[in-house]
């Protein structure tokens, strides 16, 4: 069912859901980045995409929400639920459906639960979705996960570990794994909360916790900088031997005092540089172990943009509110029906 | 959400399946077998079972079926769609939900368009919902396979490898595969129909297809034995060099002219005899390339039952009607809540 878009937030991921979007027969019908050297430019330009409408690229949100209603708004602006909740209320007091690649989208109740609350009873006083989705958290980390529990009669221990490239990456995400930094450096930024680590492990947690019902009582949270032996080098900056190549963050689940659930991912540019292979691996224990190995890794950025994309065929199959990936089928990519595009 | 349970068919899987539903916390309301060997038996004694109920083991169907309504029917007596069809119409018919592991039934329009749509037709007559689901077909050559496709943004190619060892299947398994047949023997059992190889593969393909909007307009199958070098030996059965050792069941599937799907399914006894490692290897080529590997493969007979009873939670989510997985959210062993339990 091909629908009418409007893209909120054109940086390198907006810009990415915008081909996909493209490619895949939607219509966008507004396009928001409230970056003032975009303004006034043209989608077309942008995207250096033949098939890209002349449409201008616009930082009056409210003026372009409000030309429209019933589109699906592709938001790609920011990590946290703070960051992105008033503009996701906006769109959906315009009347439109929402789907977020923030991270903190994915589940937003473990990130803030009265603001959750509130995008919930926004949309459903409009007769709207929001759905957060992406790579990880959204499916690497989480819905993989689950996907494997689907055989599995009990469930005790679930291990995974996605060993990712983060050389592709510009200067704000290697700082927030403190990439360059010495070891003292990186204790300190930590400390300073300048170095994050991965931002989705609560999200992660909450999706697999609560798909399988299960109580996680709690937390084990730890950051670890992963020191290079050797040089590293990517567009953005040259490592020495010694300094922070990325960092090792892991979270451990509780529940009834025994570990059921541990997430690890060490993240770093240039992992072939010391012999690591980038991978997703997922082991279930329990009844049955599954032991699961995908390598290389699942590509982040190219992976949540279609995640994204993919999931505008799907909304819709949910009730209006706050949509959980869980609530929904697979979001696979749907190719376009002869007569689905008819219907529209 | 516990459920009331009536149990149609105690072979090998139903009594596997009887386990797992007590032990999830159903309960058991009606047991039916046909075979009278078990008609008058406990299925207590049955299931060599502790909490298992003193419940008597019927070979009338109707009248365990009229006992009640309102229970879900786990089904686990044949593969093909015109064995199971009016077993299903008649559970159905009484008011029950209706989850089959029968092959033919994760997607049963491929196997006969006419009988499907009168199994969807009584099952909305009554609002009720009848479910296939299965390791294969039912989540190792299809719904992995789809889950794998959720970031992605084009898939091209999908090629999935099922690998895995029969020793464990008794002597109607081994006969279905060639198993201890010579070259020769095996090509007339092909012939004659004994020899059948894989049931499934026309779900899993129209799975896939149903799911990703592709239009699949050829398929060509191939099954060719698998010839041992070595001796090899189960509880049931010793072959010499030479024997067929199992079949390598393939399908291919084309749209508009060009490949788009490979499922491929060596079986056999002792594959290790070989050094052949078990596995569920899934390839998807497309905006990227997504290569997964479990090993060893996923149970089929542990996984099966699993499926089944997890699927039990999440049947009520779908309209009523012939129900296909890819219409339901992952469906994961879910830990029974208190307060779901309370409200039953």
């Amino acid at each position: 069912m091909q629908k009418d878009i409007i893209l909120y937030g054109l940086g390198a991921m907006g810009r990415r859901i915008a081909r996909l979007v493209i490619e895949r027969g939607h219509q966008i019908v507004g396009a928001i980045d409230l970056d003032p050297a975009k303004k006034g430019t043209s989608l077309h330009d942008l995207l250096e995409m033949p098939e890209a409408r002349e449409l201008t690229i616009s930082d009056d949100a409210e003026a372009v929400l409000a030309a429209h209603s019933g589109a699906v708004v592709l938001q790609a602006t920011a990590s946290f639920l703070h960051q992105v909740a008033g503009a996701i209320e906006t769109c959906l007091s315009h009347g439109h459906d929402v789907i977020s690649i923030a991270e903190e989208m994915t589940f937003p109740e473990a990130a803030d639960a009265d603001l959750a609350a509130r995008l919930d009873m926004v949309a459903k006083a409009h007769g709207r979705r929001v759905l957060g989705t992406g790579v990880n958290p959204g499916f690497a980390m989480d819905m993989l996960v689950l996907a494997l529990t689907v055989p599995c009669g009990r469930v005790d221990h679930i291990r995974a570990i996605r060993t990712n490239d983060l050389s592709d990456f510009g200067p704000s995400v290697l700082q927030s794994q403190g990439v360059g930094l010495s070891e003292a450096e990186f204790t300190k930024a930590l400390a300073a909360g300048t170095v994050v680590g991965h931002v989705g492990f609560a999200q992660s947690v909450a999706l697999i916790a609560g798909h399988l019902g299960w109580r996680i009582d709690r937390v084990e949270e730890t950051r670890m900088p992963i020191l290079s032996r050797v040089a590293r080098e990517t567009p953005w900056l040259t490592i020495a031997p010694g300094q922070v190549a990325g960092c090792l963050h892991c979270i451990t689940g509780y529940a009834d005092g025994r570990e059921v659930l541990r997430l690890e991912h060490p993240q770093q540019i240039r992992p072939e540089a010391e012999d690591v292979k980038t991978s997703d691996r997922i082991v279930i224990t329990g009844d049955q172990t599954l032991d699961m190995v995908l390598s290389p890794e699942i590509g982040g950025g190219a992976g949540t943009a279609a995640a994204a994309v993919n999931a505008v065929a799907y909304l819709h199959r949910a009730n209006p509110g706050l949509v959980h990936l869980t609530d929904l089928p697979l979001t696979s990519p749907r190719a376009p029906q002869p007569q689905e595009q008819e219907k529209v």
